[in-house]
């Protein structure tokens, strides 16, 4: 039997390269335009076309399937999954990159059907790399075969994260003492390159061994997800136990060993989850 | 009257370039070895022989000329700066990077005469760029002219450093207060690329507006120092006074008034100097 779901990702492909030239066109021209206005009205207009762009071009072609996209579910349209099948998309991750021309910026796709992820797409434009991965038949990077690193001991491990400013003094307090015990074990290093996406590919092509996350969302996790599980990398929630695309929390890494030893160094914290108003 | 170290600087990009290359193809090949054995060796031997490359071709072409490189001072030679044309040569910065594949890896040299930058050439070589920058001749990337992003609104700026383990409790907790006092004022963000150089170099490219670090060795800064001054960029001690190559401390910035705020939210540890025992 033929693969059902391999002409969605083709298409999903030309379309994800489409969105990457019109954020590298908007990153070219609006040089003038980011130091004299809000930078921030820019890439929500950019962050609006670009997935106006994708969601119409694969609705023209598949028009009864669902969408779950970053600026959509912004404008307040659901962020629930069905059985549908259900294109789950960022059409720019890392937009604080983008505001600042640093050099992770990507666009992010994942397909589920019945709720399990088909294929994933993330295209990190400025790179110029084409992450794909289709479920059973393993992670490309422009077409060549990537794998997680394998690597199992974690003082031998380079850890991403992100962090950020948060008002909550408690999430605040805990996310910055995660990023010390983190550090303590200690590992090699912590990189944070500024988007999730490209963070989750880093670990699939083996540049990083360890991703954790509290606060992602769907859409930042779609793509990478089968990415990174592709590549023969490790996916669990923040807990230890089974991931879950709608929980907000994320571990990713080379090994087992490796995601366990991570969620049993951090604290959680709560952060809701996309698919209820919690 | 013809510029006296012109020649110099040509030279110098081509020299950057066959050791960028060098890296690149250890990259390549070790894959399996870095898997294997000890990735610290493998690092330790392509960093001596990187700067052997780059040493043996100078004192060929300029015998008078002296040298101050990683691997000769962790092999025992002095790193005093004297009058003397003087090459300052990180043979990769980065390493940590290096033994990842994460794709932030540069050459780093930086030349001086009596004491004063006169030149500096990065090459980061997995993502192909090359950063030259010659005294009051403006800043380039691959042969197209660069400035700072001239951002002076602290809170929209992208601020870079680098976070490690520390041995010394009170550095270890005096580095994470730091971060935490950055982020809370709050920035835009902070990313960690794991290149002193590369990072000086986002900062004179304008894709972000700020790197902070104490520890950093005068190899570290030669190059990226002459890059960041040429683009416009600010640069000066952790004090908030003026910069000392040999001090293992430095604030670059877009604009004078980030790095006098950055001066005033971190505290202080010692680092000792390059240039003494201390």
């Amino acid at each position: 039997m033929s693969d059902p779901w391999q002409e969605c990702m083709d298409y999903c492909i030309e379309v994800t390269k489409r969105a990457g030239k019109m954020i590298c066109e908007a990153l070219q021209k609006d040089i003038a335009v980011m130091h004299k206005s809000s930078a921030v009205d820019l890439v929500t207009e950019t962050d609006q076309k670009v997935e106006q762009l994708i969601i119409s071009s694969i609705r023209e072609k598949y028009p009864t399937h669902s969408f779950i996209g970053e600026e959509s579910v912004a404008a307040g349209a659901p962020s629930t999954l069905s059985d549908n099948p259900t294109w789950i998309i960022d059409p720019i991750d890392g937009t604080t990159n983008f505001v600042h021309r640093f050099p992770f910026v990507s666009v992010s796709i994942g397909f589920t059907v019945k709720k399990e992820i088909e294929f994933g797409i993330v295209y990190s434009c400025i790179e110029d790399k084409m992450y794909t991965a289709r479920k059973g038949k393993g992670a490309f990077c422009n077409g060549v075969p990537i794998k997680v690193s394998g690597q199992e001991d974690i003082s031998k491990s380079l850890v991403l994260t992100e962090m950020g400013f948060k008002k909550d003094a408690e999430q605040f307090q805990t996310m910055m003492a995660n990023i010390r015990n983190i550090l303590s074990i200690p590992v090699h290093g912590i990189r944070s390159p500024g988007s999730a996406a490209v963070n989750m590919c880093l670990v699939a092509c083996g540049s990083a061994d360890a991703y954790y996350h509290m606060g992602i969302h769907c859409w930042d996790m779609a793509g990478g997800a089968a990415v990174v599980r592709e590549a023969g990398g490790v996916i669990m929630d923040i807990s230890g136990g089974p991931f879950d695309l709608m929980s907000r929390r994320l571990i990713v890494a080379s090994s087992r060993m490796i995601a366990e030893r991570i969620a049993k160094e951090i604290t959680e914290f709560h952060v809701g989850r996309d698919d209820t108003d919690d």
